[in-house]
């Protein structure tokens, strides 16, 4: 897929390590059985980071997400490393919290730094025991193989069935200062975000308050992570962490404007190209599938729209099946909780092969299946709705549901 | 599947035409290419009927249900007539409303009765051109055949993916007179009620006011019709519809009191039978689920909870697989929108071969893989969450995510 551009952004490479300050590692303690498979990874601060970080609404929730919620509480919201594994999810675990406390202890001691500056988060089946010891093994070797080259290691120590690396950075300019912005994230399956989604790190080196920090990022996760559907299901580990070091030199942002904007936009920018890796390496896609909702009357109502439509199992199956079925679109429409009037609605499909009105003011059009055909035979599908009733837009990403989704969760945990 | 079994009721044949003074027809009125397969139904009472119905509550509403419900409301809830087709949704289509008032007005001619005493219904496709033409030509023969034998080629006449017929009926008594109570249903995807679902037809010759008709229905769509999820679309024609002649000769049941209950009760047992032929029926299934969620705080809650778990596209692959993944129970349960203390829930499968506790206390145990892998081969999976905080239960039903779905849906309108 073609990254989106941005005038004075720039991608880079690096990931979590692009931002200065930063290093990572990753490595196989043991947990996952293929040996090959990093399973453990570690981000590491030179410096203390203001840290802004949103999680998951399921009730049940791992029990990492509850001691980082601790630590991040205790240290004022401060943070200086991440330590993250998969393959185990630690959910739904009697010891589950005395594990991912000893986890950071562990961490702390080998990185001189205090436990509850260590965000923790786990990955994997839920239910399942989990021990301390390959933690306690490898946590000398994981911290000291730290390194600016290290992102590539801690990133394939989040992938659970992901096919390929999440990772993506930029370059930017504050007050003249050479900015950066990089992230990693994991997720395939059990996507369904309500407030933030599978697990997202995020560094960066400008300089921003954690009032800021938050902000933007509560801010951004509502029009791109919450926008996000694979499966429908919500998962219990869910978490985006955001880390700023503040090694660029800039003057801390501690207010709305210019600089705030600058950072927003980068933080929107990594975050949006993570998001649709995500949706285009969804458990078992062949087709990527972008939904934009333009002209509604508020951004929430496009929103919902738009999430409604990649959401629905029977557009997942007709864009799999390249059928031109817009009255499945309609339905999903409607049955979304928003408040609009269903006799202006138009839907458009598009790809790389061209694009087709399928239905007009609420009515079906007829179209050429052949033209249809050819435009949702490419692994990038575009349902472009217009709802004529506003002046909002929104986007939302999934996937098409196919024969190797249900193969890949008919026997996940063997 | 085996019937469930109540005291003073005794299921007999017969399906819409089961009550006294209700007859049927079906047949292949050209809408439909297969000539074999029916796909246009008729529904009489020789008498004026008493008439409830419950609406889906998609905002993109097929015609028909804009229809019925403006005759409902001009004939006072008196209908004597349903007619019904199934391969055309009637569903955003510029003509809709005309081609379904114009259907009423030919099946009211041929029986000669009022247009606004018939009730409309259309299931398949959305967004498709839809003709008078077939409907006219044939109504005289639909309604000429009409006989108490019917109800098998009425209910040909409404399936669409549906491979088994879906008919139930009831004998019983009111006041020492033998009453009946009977009924038609369809349905195999696009199943995900939200106030009723899929096409529903129940006649009764129990003599009951309208008010206390439609007061039984709502109250018994909630545990029953409301409980179901093929694939988590809400269609957009759905309606379940309730007529009552009066014909078995009790007195008229205006208020609650013992004729009341013994008539819920059999409108309970009908409506719970077809909802488990549905959900066994499910496109592409090869298991049934039910999930039952007991000491639940109040009834509300244990509806969210079991309806939650039955629809999680993970929890349904995990069957399907036949693999017995606790964890993704919890986190349905997790996302569902109820509040509720997870550390105290329990969850036990079950099947034919056995049952085992998989989950104590919001926590994962370890079972014998080998004995949850033999309770999940059986074809009926049972689901049993205790919450252990409060007295409330319900069920929920549904059916395991399989290959067969996505090619049904991925190939649905050729």
């Amino acid at each position: 897929m073609e990254k989106e551009q941005f005038e004075g952004y720039k991608y880079i490479e690096g990931g979590v390590c692009a931002a200065k300050g930063f290093t990572a590692n990753g490595l196989n303690c043991g947990i996952n059985p293929v040996k090959e498979k990093n399973d453990l990874g570690m981000v590491y601060s030179e410096v203390p980071c203001n840290t802004a970080a949103v999680y998951t609404k399921n009730k049940v929730k791992g029990a990492p997400i509850i001691v980082t919620q601790r630590h991040l509480k205790k240290s004022g919201g401060i943070s200086r490393a991440v330590i993250v594994n998969s393959k185990n999810a630690n959910t739904c675990n009697p010891n589950g919290e005395e594990v991912a406390e000893e986890t950071c202890r562990l961490a702390a001691e080998e990185l001189g730094i205090k436990p509850e500056e260590v965000i923790v988060a786990s990955t994997g089946v839920i239910g399942m025991p989990v021990y301390i010891e390959p933690f306690a093994n490898y946590m000398g070797e994981l911290a000291g193989g730290l390194s600016v080259k290290g992102n590539t290691a801690a990133v394939n120590a989040i992938m659970t069935t992901d096919t390929v690396r999440k990772e993506s950075a930029v370059e930017f300019l504050i007050e003249g200062k050479v900015c950066h912005l990089g992230g990693m994230a994991k997720g395939s399956g059990m996507i369904h975000p309500d407030m933030a989604t599978t697990l997202n790190f995020i560094t960066t080196d400008v300089s921003v308050s954690a009032e800021m920090l938050q902000k933007a990022l509560s801010d951004i996760v509502k029009v791109t992570y919450n926008c996000l559907s694979v499966d429908g299901d919500t998962s219990t580990n869910d978490m985006v962490s955001v880390m700023a070091g503040g090694l660029a030199g800039n003057s801390q942002i501690t207010s709305e404007g210019e600089s705030y904007n600058i950072f927003k936009q980068a933080l929107y920018i990594v975050m949006l190209d993570l998001v649709k890796m995500l949706a285009a390496d969804g458990e078992g896609a062949s087709k990527f599938i972008e939904c934009k909702c333009e002209e509604a009357p508020d951004t929430d109502t496009a929103v919902k729209a738009a999430k409604s439509v990649v959401s629905s199992s029977l557009v997942k199956c007709a864009v799999f099946g390249g059928d031109a079925n817009c009255g499945r679109i309609l339905c999903a429409i409607g049955y979304a909780d928003i408040d609009i009037d269903v006799l202006k609605i138009d839907v458009e499909l598009e790809s790389s092969a061209g694009k087709i009105l399928v239905c007009k003011d609420g009515m079906g059009l007829q179209f050429s299946e052949e033209d249809a055909a050819k435009i949702l035979a490419q692994e990038e599908i575009y349902i472009n709705i217009n709802l004529n009733q506003g002046n909002a837009s929104a986007r939302a990403w999934g996937c098409d549901l196919t024969y190797d989704y249900v193969k890949i969760n008919g026997d996940y945990r063997s």
